[in-house]
């Protein structure tokens, strides 16, 4: 089951096939909830998707299934009290602890601790990349070099000899930070920036992009930058368009 | 080995005694890196400490140890190319996770997701009471419930039917946010604020204190609340005395 529509104020909460299967409470341009959907995808653990719309939230989602009101949401509704699970990477996280099909973090507590700082790492990256381009940003576009967070994932590509991080498959760091890589392309359209990354300086991260647009779990979930930017610019304008697709 | 003394700018990276243990980067009155002395001891892992002054940093430390400038910072001198670890939870699970003896986490991983949602939260508790009592604060204090942030715990002790949140001896929970409970008893002596828990809406997180402050591995890296506000006052004057103790 799959809710296309977002559901907002005044919807009921579904009604769940009596099937055992989880239930992802996801919206469709979230990245964080990406994630949960690429750790879901990559090791077809089969589930139900219930898309809510966040600015407009149901109650029933605040009271009853979101403790913090955000997304993603995992249901288990197989497990006593029928309990959920939120954080991304948490959920993620429990999903490959759980599911032991295609292990996603290496069984090295070294190399998963090391996957682990790579992955909140990248979260700095972003969040000082979304800082300098934001229009009142106090930094001037061009005094600073934009790219030197992504150095520490080139060369870590380049340590690692494999076309992926997680070796010759994506593993978790990969599908970790790939939501966000996947939004670059839309910054051409939103902001006007555009994130080009040099072939010399970046060939492993190229490589990289290229192999992870060909991945199964990647594409089934992929829009182009284009569609990104439209969502982005609808959310700035206020008038978020969730329902787009 | 332990520096006592916090090494500063001008001094030299200790040279290691050749034993193999680990070496652990910490600062005596940080609560992010109490927490990973908190797991050591528990676990009974022998260890070097080496104490940075965080307000004049050693260059080796920057440049060489940590890649993020911050403790803690674990290093391995066993591990091929001499690895370190940052971000305190990270290297908490990681020594969780290599050292088998007394496991701090439940081997359940629906536990263990529901013990990580509630650290994470925590740390949201922590972030809120902390804005709440700046003396700059938006909001009246006495306008709010500062302590609605503790009902989960509370009720989490109740459900759960054991005197620890890792149950009948603290587990990874417990140590993960016992460090700024430790520190409380500070806010009286630093703020003119003092956090009392009502006997009638928090008696199973009085007993949990009671209890912790009795348990072996706090005990061992415990100070006092009237110690902990010394170390505030002289970091908020600008003259952080690292080696008061």
């Amino acid at each position: 089951m799959i809710t296309g529509q977002h559901l907002g104020i005044g919807s009921t909460k579904p009604i769940f096939p009596d099937d055992g299967l989880l239930h992802l409470y996801s919206m469709r341009f979230c990245p964080y909830a990406h994630r949960v959907h690429l750790v879901l995808d990559a090791k077809n653990i089969p589930h139900h998707t219930i898309n809510i719309n966040l600015r407009e939230k149901p109650d029933w989602f605040v009271n009853n299934v979101s403790t913090t009101g955000k997304v993603p949401v995992l249901e288990l509704p197989t497990e006593s009290g029928t309990p959920t699970l939120v954080e991304s990477l948490i959920i993620c996280d429990y999903l490959d602890e759980k599911y032991p099909q295609r292990p996603l973090y290496s069984r090295d507590p070294l190399r998963r601790a090391q996957d682990r700082i790579l992955i909140q790492r990248f979260s700095q990256f972003i969040d000082d990349i979304y800082k300098l381009l934001l229009p009142n940003s106090p930094t001037e576009l061009g005094t600073t070099d934009l790219y030197a967070g992504l150095d520490i994932y080139e060369k870590e590509l380049n340590l690692r000899e494999t076309a992926y991080f997680g070796g010759e498959a994506p593993g978790m760091l990969d599908y970790m930070i790939w939501p966000w890589c996947e939004r670059f392309p839309a910054l051409k359209y939103e902001l006007g920036f555009e994130i080009v990354l040099d072939p010399k300086r970046f060939g492993n991260l190229l490589r990289w992009r290229d192999l992870m647009l060909d991945d199964t779990p990647v594409k089934k979930s992929y829009l182009d930058g284009e569609t990104h930017a439209k969502y982005m610019r609808s959310r700035r304008a206020g008038e978020t368009e969730y329902d787009m697709l």
